[in-house]
């Protein structure tokens, strides 16, 4: 098993089973004896939770999708300084409820923000960083509104309307498929044990390629290091 | 007199009557039977309003400075459609206490962020739009920051060092000499009719520019247009 932590998040649409999921795997990983932060986004750092109320409490229409981005990447960008940055250089791994794709999925996608400049703010904001594992749900629109109306408290894109919805989950679908070595796609159908025995299988498969490489890293090392 | 309304600014370091001279000049304007909406930045609509707290209201540490610009950002797009825009848009005139030049010479010159990075970051913001006239106060920093202090209410900026105000008056000084044609240097020593005198000098010399430039602009349409 490699030695150092990963930084692994959770992406998909509304109720596709995120924060279910993100726990159930969080838990996984600790019965492995591994350190796990669990964290979440928007927020995750003190700075970054009052943007999130900003986002949530402002009315529907406050923001235009742009300045939505920039509210997000300002979070980001604090949340990676204060919770995720530490937690990997502690060795911990960290786990992640939404994190830059959904900027990408919902901003753009959805709302049509240019995905050219999403990344030329993730730029700026971020720079050479991203997650080593994105598992992404996948789960027709309409069942995954209809399991998050079943939990009860309604979230901020429930009014808009499906077309949306849709765009968003070919957008996840768009991003797994430009980066597969960075994403897997995940079917969402399923109890949520069905959900996440696809879960662990995608990270175990990784962890085994991780401790591969790190061994063929050690082994490159081993007769020029000391 | 130019038919439509302009944008100008105010700018400069801390207490050197950037609130004051906003309201006068408002005030002369209006004499001159102009309509004037006069707002500020951060802040200055509703939702920027709501990041003008998060970013005063939070520990002084609590952000890095290119989070601060990123936050700032966002309130800049938001006040621009939300006030600016559909002020300039039915012929009113607009005075702003802070803008852009806060963001470079405070986060760029102050704290080190480089001034590339926020250029990009405008342009991402905002785009290509920018005041008509900037008025940068020019005063030794420790004399703004002792009639700021005069004046009672603690700044966020005020706990930082005196070199700290000093980067930031050379930074609006460099501001000014990059963009001659946009800015104009206003000493702020003298009482504050003295500098109001100064202002309403250089505001006249820019709309007498402005009228004859609209004057020439009408004069070679005028053939051609109907
Ligand atoms: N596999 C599953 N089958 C049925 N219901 C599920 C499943 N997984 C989670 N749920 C339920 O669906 C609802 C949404 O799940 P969850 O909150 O984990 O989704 P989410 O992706 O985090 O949603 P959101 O996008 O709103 O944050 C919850 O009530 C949860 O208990
Ligand atoms: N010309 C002046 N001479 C002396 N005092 C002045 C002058 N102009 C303003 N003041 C006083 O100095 C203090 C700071 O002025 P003001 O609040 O207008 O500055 P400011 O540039 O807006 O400050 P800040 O950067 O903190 O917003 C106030 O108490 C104001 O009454
Ligand atoms: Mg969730
Ligand atoms: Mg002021």
């Amino acid at each position: 098993m490699s030695g150092r932590g990963r930084f692994i998040t959770l992406e998909g649409g509304e109720g596709t089973g995120k924060s279910t999921q993100a726990r159930r795997l969080a838990q996984a990983l600790r019965r492995r004896g591994l350190s796990v932060v669990e964290t979440r986004e928007p927020g995750g750092s003190p700075g970054a939770e009052l943007l999130r109320a900003v986002l949530l409490e402002a009315p529907a229409e406050c923001w235009d999708a742009m300045s939505e981005a920039l509210i997000l990447s300002a979070a980001r960008r604090d949340h990676l300084a204060t919770t995720i940055r530490p937690a990997l250089a502690r060795g911990d791994w960290v786990v992640c409820d939404r994190f830059a794709d959904s900027t990408l999925a919902y901003q753009g996608f959805g709302h049509g923000v240019d995905p050219a400049t999403l990344e030329q703010l993730y730029d700026l904001a971020v720079g050479p960083f991203g997650p080593d594992l994105t598992l992404v749900l996948d789960l027709d629109p309409q069942v995954g509104l209809e399991r998050a109306k079943a939990r009860g408290a309604e979230t901020r894109f429930e009014h808009l309307d499906i077309g949306y919805h849709h765009r968003v989950h070919m957008g996840f679908i768009d991003i797994v498929a430009r980066e597969p070595e960075r994403c897997a796609m995940i079917s969402a159908a399923g109890d949520e044990e069905t959900v996440e025995g696809r879960i662990l299988a995608a990270v175990e498969a990784r962890m085994a390629e991780w401790s591969a490489d790190a061994d063929a890293v050690e082994g490159a090392d081993g007769p020029v290091a000391d």
